[in-house]
């Protein structure tokens, strides 16, 4: 492999083959291995690594980099690393040191905080949004606009440490809360509530309510109310802050 | 923005207007962005990053960084981020990886274990101790001398994702135990202890043992015994083994 | 300290003493430390550091490096942090970011996940398997064919803060599940499964299955199932993919 000297990417890492975007900033330290692309106005942060190289990289002489695909306008944050094989759309952006692996989609305009972990083999849709230290395992699929909250782990593999995997699936604006874990195969119904700390053993139905460990289902979304007794659920209905939903109005 | 070499620092990259006290160890691979100060005596190690931008640096030509201070005889291990705006006081070391975000305000004595994730807009007093991989959400008040222990959250979303932010308030000497979640708008009182694992949703009264999910009152700190059946808190009064703070007899 | 050029490891930090074994390959931004030692046909990663000083560092003007040393056939990949006075076998894994600490042993053919997070003091055996994100606090013990999940935690403090610490034992075989806690001093027995999401208070027999906060003791690992209604544990004797065990017949 060779590495392609570009003067406006000083002390970056750019292997021959790796495709650079129209007005890219990328911090020092950095490194694009090869047939990764960056799309156009993005910034890659100080020391990230695009393309990471699989397994088989550290076997044989002649690794074959598959594709990396990074989308327009996107902010990726310092130390971040993405492998190769990762497909990700426009208007991406993560925190710091966040790790993606091989054989992942992600949608657009999603957002990963700083510390997620995602093991591969993974289907992301669009607007998803991760808060920081989310490990999602492999084989996982999450629908559009679901949002997961810090520590909450979607596990695999039902007898540990036998390997026969079954991905976690969370559909479209569930919200899963603070330190959860979802055993595997299980489904995550559509704006369901998972409370924090909670164990979900069993698939959750569209629009209930389950906490605790095991996790009981307590009532429906509906039922819930805020402090001045307004319905707050499902939230697509009642959320008033602009969070970049396209049918919301923008506020700036 | 300007780079300055100096010749000292040799591999460190150092904005213009960056002040860097006296007896001061870089790292090599260091970023230290414009309106950062770095205390006495302090050592930051390699691949560190002193007052990272916050999002808007991203949107716009001319960033106006805003003030950040590192206090003196400080120890910040690599890779650790500290964004701008956040100011703290001398004495204050962390472990490797942590992440401070902007609008903070740490005490003189403080210590940040390891992957200490801290997402801005906090106020945290002085000797306080956070163990590795401690997550505080933002709008958070913790008070002197609290020790919060791995894998714990301080929530801030009561709704989620409405966004209507409630911080937590942990008062003086309170033990957060491992992989606790406390919830939104929660207040800790004074020398309790918060058992492992354990969910908090209501507030808890100064000296009460808190374990479960959801967190029941058990008893009195003062109930407790250890072993030798020795009282054992509030831990102020029978802490033997120096541990650096100010009533106690330095042993070495 | 001198840093020794060496050509063929461009942009890496080699400080005088270290030991490089024959056909070992570092990534950019490495710093090894003097008296650390890297095994043959090894590859440590982008942005490591290995043999990393210990906190007496900081207040002595000439540090006395202990040995480090990384066994042979090894990859460590980027950004992980092995300190001094850390000794480990040959065919070692970790992914991105692990942190070793101190006074520690490793055996041969262990694999530690990204995120990994051990606090020194330790003693781990041979093929060890920790996913990402693992605490393991200080003087914990870990036999051989241990697998432990994500955010699983080991304590050490019975009551927090005094520090006078008792470790967590381990017994070969066993299986410790995505986020379950282990309080000081307990005892995992051989075979054992500590199913997800549980909090470990006293000593577990072997070959049995706990669950729950706190534990509970549900059944056998002989007494569990697969959804094919075969026996899948002692795991040793029906796992059937390879997983690189002396017992198994390598299928590649």
């Amino acid at each position: 492999m060779n590495i392609v000297l570009q003067e406006k990417y000083k002390d970056v890492t750019i292997y021959d083959g790796a495709r650079i975007g129209n007005n890219v900033k990328i911090g020092r330290g950095t490194i694009i291995y090869p047939n990764a692309s960056i799309g156009d106005n993005s910034f890659i942060g100080p020391y990230c690594t695009i393309g990471e190289p699989t397994s088989t990289y550290y076997s044989s002489e002649n690794h074959d980099f598959k594709s990396t695909k990074i989308g327009a306008n996107s902010i990726i944050r310092s130390y971040s690393i993405i492998y190769e094989n990762v497909i990700i759309g426009n208007d991406f952006q993560t925190g710091h040191r966040v790790t993606i692996r091989e054989e992942s989609t992600i949608g657009h305009n999603c957002s990963l905080g700083t510390l997620c972990d995602l093991q591969g083999k993974l289907t992301i849709g669009n607007y998803v949004r991760l808060h920081s230290n989310v490990h999602i395992g492999q084989m996982s699929i999450i629908e559009d606009y679901v949002w997961i909250y810090p520590y909450v782990v979607l596990t695999n593999d039902p007898y540990p440490p036998m390997g026969k995997l079954k991905g976690v699936t969370i559909r479209k604006y569930a919200q899963v809360a603070t330190s959860s874990v979802i055993l595997p195969g299980v489904e995550i119904g559509k704006n369901s509530l998972i409370g924090a700390s909670s164990l979900i053993r069993k698939d959750v139905e569209p629009e209930r309510v389950i906490v605790g460990v095991p996790g009981k289902d307590i009532c429906s979304v509906r039922d819930l109310r805020d402090d001045n007794n307004n319905q707050i659920y499902p939230w697509k209905e009642y959320l008033k802050d602009f969070r970049g939903y396209p049918w919301q109005i923008t506020k700036k």
